[in-house]
């Protein structure tokens, strides 16, 4: 699937053994979304063993149609530490921007290739649901050949599932666009859901472009008192038996999660998540540990990424300020990098020394107030310049003024200072 | 200690019980911070059982002297839904300041009076190692009068954790700036914590005006590589002693918390406290998971302040943004409280139902793009409005254009809308 050079490298990178990597991919614990149709300068492995790692989407609404604006965000994000891209266009020049995105992207990129195929159906024959396989399958082959690493594919989601929602009602419904446009598809059409009918060719496409699939989960709770229901591990069970399905194809498959799920409840969904679906790598959507939070869902995000990651979740997509509200703009991007990097990096300091290290640095040069030195470690440095502000050029910020811990402990020379020191 | 009617009333806020909210009052594990002195149209309970509190330091620095800018926060914190607020002041027109804060707070005012010390001593003597226990005890009467809730006495660092720490350093010495002020006198003037030596004649004082005492981790971990350690858990064991003294004495009392922590030690330092110092309230003080994110350390905090919440910490103290780089203005006020009080919710809906039925309630709403409804019920509605874009005032925002899930679903009449109507 690699070539033992490439992986070499990458195992480098990722602080851990070759063999460990090999291991780790021939298992299915981890994927490396990189279609074999191109290199990235920045590729990763996302599993069990590895650093958490994060995904940015961005993309083209039918009401926001600046291509600029959306490399913009990429640029951002990838600045702010992302470690893939989702491109998640629903509406203008999506593939010019797709193109363009691909070219430039130094991490992998995604996409929801249904998104293509219902926006060609809404234009060619006026409504989504009159949507075809063969219009499903076009797409994907054209993202295939585009260069697009991994895919996210809704295959989960069953006409039981729906006939079951209709007798159970939800309060969130289904939240999932993917899933919302594939139930309402199903439930006009009165058929199976295609993805799944047709799993098998499109596992012979991932399989050619060494695509990695990511399997949706439509039915995701998408409010606090729809969580870990029936329908969201029904789903989960078929997405089990899908997982099984690629690993016996050799494509390379990851498994989509919640959504908004209680604090109480993380560790369960993703311990679960590893169990039915034979230690797949786990992609979690938040988890959001409350709805009443809109404006602020990064950090209702961060929270519950980071409780998420530590029990075990590999991959967690950002979730911006504007989740719920609008789409996002750039300072939105950063704000939710941000504080998925923060969760994600508050596990990885549990897990890798080197991680760990970065924080006993950056500490010891606090205690030394050595701010030159703090700012290219902090995880975000433009706003921490922007905010540290000094009074006069001396050694007084506006925080403490004359009663500053720091300095009134150096007075008494208890501090350790090996930190910063190990760092030069 | 309160009258029954009070009680009654404040049972009733807190949805709990007449008996339970007396019951944890007797045992010490909740904590009432109200100075018999005056009322407040606020009070709240803090401790096991009780809905999770949260806190915010406001105060002037000696380089941020503005009275008015200070108020303007207070104002800011209590519609965000502090429960608390802590006049933290070490310069300007400090006295003041506490006075308006007092006569205008809805909820407790806790202090530091120490600083008060620190800064007289600064002006009488020219430094503060020389101040005496006599100015400090005036300044304890002072405060008292005026009509503080709480105070945050640093009574648990002692000589014999000076001599350890000066052999055993630390990457962030000791960042809490009360304990570093006591830590400098104490190491000037060989002699002991003289709140610890004056412990009984405090408690004298909290007891007449019903002051609770907040005990101070002087010791606190400022970094990652310090959590946990000796110093840490040696001034813990003398604060679970001074707990007994408080008891004995019939003073309210909480204890307060680190600090910097890793993710997967917050658990234990808050079983720890519970256990060592007899289940008295938990105020914590982030916990902060990793050091390096300078800018955005309200969702550090959130982070470790939901978990350590979720394992029992009782009491959430507020950091902005600006931690560690500036004195915060009110953007970086409001940010902080809304982190904390996400924190607190996420918690807090675990274990009240009415909590829990805030979230159903606003999926519900949200589900069906009632927006006018959602607004209010947003625990910080005024970003909300400001992000939520409509396209012509249509039903169509710009996150999802024509791709809108909830609508696509609404077509299948697939919602449980029961939550919407029941909060009519």
């Amino acid at each position: 699937m690699f070539k033992k050079s490439f992986l070499k490298k990458l195992a480098k990178e990722e602080e851990v053994s070759f063999t460990f990597l090999e291991n780790q991919l021939r298992s299915g614990k981890a994927v490396i979304p990189l279609n074999n149709q191109k290199e990235l300068s920045r590729p990763v492995a996302i599993g069990e063993g590895f650093k958490v790692k994060i995904n940015t989407n961005i993309g083209l609404s039918s009401e926001e149609e600046n291509l600029q604006k959306e490399l913009t965000k990429l640029k951002e994000a990838v600045r702010c530490g992302t470690d893939a891209i989702m491109d998640l266009s629903i509406g203008g020049n999506f593939r010019s921007l797709r193109k363009k995105i691909i070219n430039t992207s130094p991490v992998a990129v995604g996409t929801v290739p249904l998104y293509e195929a219902a926006i060609e159906a809404e234009k060619q024959k006026k409504t989504f649901e009159k949507m075809s396989f063969d219009s499903i399958w076009e797409t994907l082959k054209r993202q295939a050949e585009d260069g697009v690493d991994f895919f996210t594919i809704h295959a989960g989601i069953l006409q039981s599932a729906i006939k079951y929602l209709s007798q159970n009602k939800r309060t969130g419904g289904i939240v999932s666009r993917g899933g919302s446009i594939l139930a309402r598809w199903m439930f006009v059409n009165k058929e199976e859901n295609p993805f799944y009918v047709n799993f098998d060719k499109i596992l012979q496409l991932a399989k050619k472009y060494n695509i990695s699939i990511s399997l949706g989960d439509a039915l995701r709770p998408g409010a606090i008192s729809d969580a870990s229901d029936n329908l969201q591990f029904f789903e989960l069970h078929v997405l089990g038996e899908l997982v099984k399905k690629c690993r016996k194809k050799n494509v390379q498959v990851m498994v989509e999660g919640p959504g908004h799920i209680p604090l109480d409840e993380i560790e369960m969904n993703v311990r679960l998540e590893k169990k039915i679906c034979h230690q797949a790598p786990f992609y979690v959507l938040g988890p959001l540990t409350t709805d009443i939070a809109a404006g602020y869902d990064h950090i209702t995000s961060a929270i519950g990424g980071a409780l998420a990651a530590q029990h075990g979740a590999d991959f967690l997509c950002v979730v911006t300020p504007a989740e719920h509200l609008r789409h996002p703009d750039i300072n939105d991007i950063r704000e939710g990098v941000v504080a998925s990097k923060i969760a994600a990096h508050s596990v990885d300091l549990l897990r890798f020394k080197k991680e760990r290290e970065k924080d006993k640095v950056i500490s010891s040069h606090r205690a030394q107030r050595k701010w030159k030195d703090i700012f290219p470690l902090t995880l975000e440095q433009n706003k921490a310049k922007k905010y540290h502000k000094k009074i006069k050029s001396s050694d007084i910020c506006t925080m403490c003024g004359n009663f500053c811990s720091l300095k009134i402990i150096e007075k008494c020379g208890l501090l350790d200072t090996t930190g910063s020191t190990k760092s030069k």
